[in-house]
């Protein structure tokens, strides 16, 4: 029997995420559960289309809510009204606007409480390679010490191998937009846009991004943009 | 200029911690601050001892609240009430049921959240030999394995230096004791006991522990027991 607990938002990475997992849990007694993370965020929508995410696939998915942390670290676009969303690529240096301290750390320590409760073996995040240049903590030595972490923190409690399992840690996004429509992802019940309005905007970097990985990995791009993005 | 940022409750450990960072600092500019966390623990009343703590030594106090997390984990003597807070001593067997899964990984994951945002230099925290038996989270391997996650996880981010401070993490509570008494703390305004009553219990395990660290360090005990704890 293998648990697959996966940290999800409401992207592409996560819904593909969520459905390798279902793909890899073979046996009739695996299961797959996921939880996603209330951190003040303005794109809050990704909560509900995550909940549907979970919702049509019949998994038990939880809301944690840490927005108390967040007037503690503070300063980001994503969360700090007082802060524009910042519009352009992904990788370009405005971006580093929407980091927020530590934020992977936090919610996978978390996520490995509720896992060590429930006896999961495996932690499921999505962060690929094209986070890396932005996200110190989605980086392949992040997950490496992660683990090793994790390892001793948790030592004689929860499932003996439990462990961060990131199967897009050195993939582009163009590869998880391949996996998932291989693996019959609904791209159009995904969420991405950092700015949470009724239509992806088009113009911040996640959109660009989602644009982008689509094209490239020859998916159909079934989003309806407020802007069509401008790429490269 | 250096600025230590020290996850404390109220306990002896924690009064003596920043007793500790206080002399470390020894340059006008130099700065202690402290921050605790709420998770739901029924000895709340910690929050309170931990408030004045600081305010007596005009040490800024942040309380995080992470009460919203521990339904997620739960299951532990010290959150949930439906479980009786073991009697007896500290390292003795039932006192598992005092261990919230992964607990100082969070709890410190946060903190150095805080930390990179304060521009912090060192996060304190007051583990001791004493709790390597019972919680895995608070031994000197945790701390190393720590300490190279989140080297990688906010690099670019924060102080250059950031890194966890525990100076008690290979000495024994009696040891604690007698160092905070060389450093002058008011032992009688710190508190221990979990149950969180109007005293302190005297049965269960952080009693015993208390009361056998003072013993042993040769400090006297300012505090008022309801029982009195029968060390061995």
């Amino acid at each position: 029997m293998k648990k697959v607990l996966c940290v999800i938002s409401s992207g592409m990475d996560s819904a593909t995420l969520l459905a390798l997992a279902i793909d890899q849990c073979t046996d009739l007694d695996d299961d797959v559960e996921a939880v996603s993370f209330d951190y003040g965020q303005r794109h809050r929508k990704e909560l509900e289309y995550a909940e549907n995410l979970c919702g049509s696939e019949g998994i038990r998915h939880d809301i944690v809510d840490i927005s108390a942390i967040q007037p503690h670290i503070g300063g980001s676009a994503l969360t700090d009204d007082g802060i524009d969303v910042p519009e352009g690529h992904y990788e370009s240096d405005n971006m580093k606007l929407t980091v927020v301290p530590n934020r992977n750390a936090i919610m996978l320590t978390i996520a490995f409480g509720i896992a060590v409760a429930r006896g999961a073996e495996w932690v499921g995040a999505a962060m690929h390679a094209g986070d890396h240049a932005v996200y110190p903590d989605c980086r392949p030595a992040f997950v490496q010490a992660f683990n090793a972490m994790q390892i001793v923190a948790v030592e004689g409690h929860g499932h003996p191998d439990l462990r961060l399992w990131t199967p897009f840690i050195n993939l582009k996004k163009s590869h998880i937009a391949y996996i998932g429509s291989n693996l019959g992802v609904d791209f159009s019940k995904t969420w991405s846009c950092y700015k949470g309005q009724e239509l992806h905007c088009g113009v911040c970097g996640t959109c660009y991004e989602r644009r982008e990985a689509f094209r490239d990995g020859g998916v159909t791009d079934p989003t309806i943009y407020q802007q069509e993005p401008v790429l490269a």
